[in-house]
């Protein structure tokens, strides 16, 4: 603000395909969802540097329905201008859904007050391939019912230190999820986590145990011993990034 | 056949990702869906020599729901070992849905009495990212009603000769298609065009021309006429690749 500039708040809503980046953060020499952004919008704003917030950092390969952030831009053009120049600029692997003036004091991240996420599997006899970048593979079935037996012990607030990415995390890992949905149509099996905020890795390390679990590798009972060790090493493996999805943001 | 041989002729149903593809038909040196599917049944097939017959040869770029192919094949493999072997062994871009036993004389091109293809435009304003590679992308709106008007010219038996992508075809370019549907779905405006054979690129130009036509640049009524020029200069643009799918073969 100031110097007669017009700076106002914008609140967008992001649609990506996650695979050829190296996640939303932007990262020097590297192509990120936020880094992509921010150099069209400040090409937008005469080349001004812009700063893009998101709700959340997605991982390298994992994608989004409808990421929300929001950014301070100093432009003349109405929130539908903003919209279509974005999508005109942007590679087709990344589309701006929503433009929105929100208030001064919106912040995508601060401001957000849960996150739904969605893990995706095929563990049908033969994959299809048109959505394939958006499904993780599986060669033996799935037991739905022994993975929402396995998934009622992480809903609920927890420390979640298990399910944390993060060796070197110093804050705390305590989150709440509200709930965890596995519903089977045909081959897919859905994993849906609805939570307050994720720590790093969480949903993909969740989802791995998950996986576990409806592959008899892990007990449902274990589930909770795994949660209760507030240990990394004793929960399942990071599930693949190209599975996971994030769904929506609450505000 | 004779040499102790035990060949049998079976019937595969093949879905594709035609994008990184040189389509349909084998070519040296160059990826296509028949020469991956003939590499991988002749190393099931101890390097014998295969042929896989399919129902047509779809173009560079253009996807297969079900694309139908026969193959003979000496093997003592079971059907469901067939399917499973080629799936382990294709790409993932390359999926086989269906593998039968077929009648000796079953031949997947020249049994095939009616083939289904689709057409996909997106016109919205924010293209989806997802599916961004199976649908054409439009900057101006369509009307669909003209379409549909113009679409009735192209409905029943005429000579394609205007339609068809084969400058030096010598033979006849009559063919039937029986019917034309039209339909939006929000952004989203299917072309679904069934008839007994295509003649070369038939499809894709009978799509560009009716896209012209929705986008104001052909009135519905030149159709007729492009029809009856029997003169491809005067048709529209042959609508791109990745667009089209082969819905379905019927026998």
């Amino acid at each position: 603000m100031g110097d007669g500039k017009m700076e106002k708040n914008y609140k967008l809503k992001i649609s990506y395909d996650g695979t050829r980046y190296y996640g939303w953060e932007h990262q020097p020499d590297r192509e990120t969802i936020q880094g992509k952004l921010e150099t069209v919008l400040s090409r937008m704003c005469d080349d001004e540097p812009v700063d893009v917030i998101g709700a959340g950092r997605t991982d390298a390969g994992v994608h989004a329905l409808a990421m929300v952030a929001n950014v301070h831009l100093d432009t003349k053009l109405s929130c539908e201008e903003i919209l279509t120049y974005c999508n005109r600029y942007l590679p087709d692997d990344i589309a701006v859904l929503e433009v929105r003036e929100a208030a001064e004091r919106f912040h995508a991240r601060y401001k957000a007050v849960g996150k739904t996420y969605r893990y995706t599997c095929f563990d049908g006899p033969v994959k299809p391939v048109f959505d394939r970048k958006y499904y993780t593979a599986l060669t033996e079935e799935l037991d739905v019912e022994k993975m929402q037996q396995g998934a009622a012990y992480l809903e609920g607030q927890h420390d979640y230190k298990s399910f944390c990415g993060n060796s070197r995390m110093k804050k705390s890992t305590v989150r709440i999820v509200d709930t965890i949905t596995i519903r089977r149509r045909k081959g897919y099996v859905y994993l849906t986590f609805h939570g307050t905020g994720f720590l790093q890795n969480m949903v993909r390390i969740m989802a791995g145990t998950l996986i576990e679990v409806g592959l008899g590798h892990i007990a449902p009972e274990q589930v909770g011993e795994i949660l209760e060790a507030r240990d990394r090493k004793v929960a399942g493996p990071t599930a693949p990034a190209k599975g996971l999805c994030l769904v929506k943001v609450d505000y």
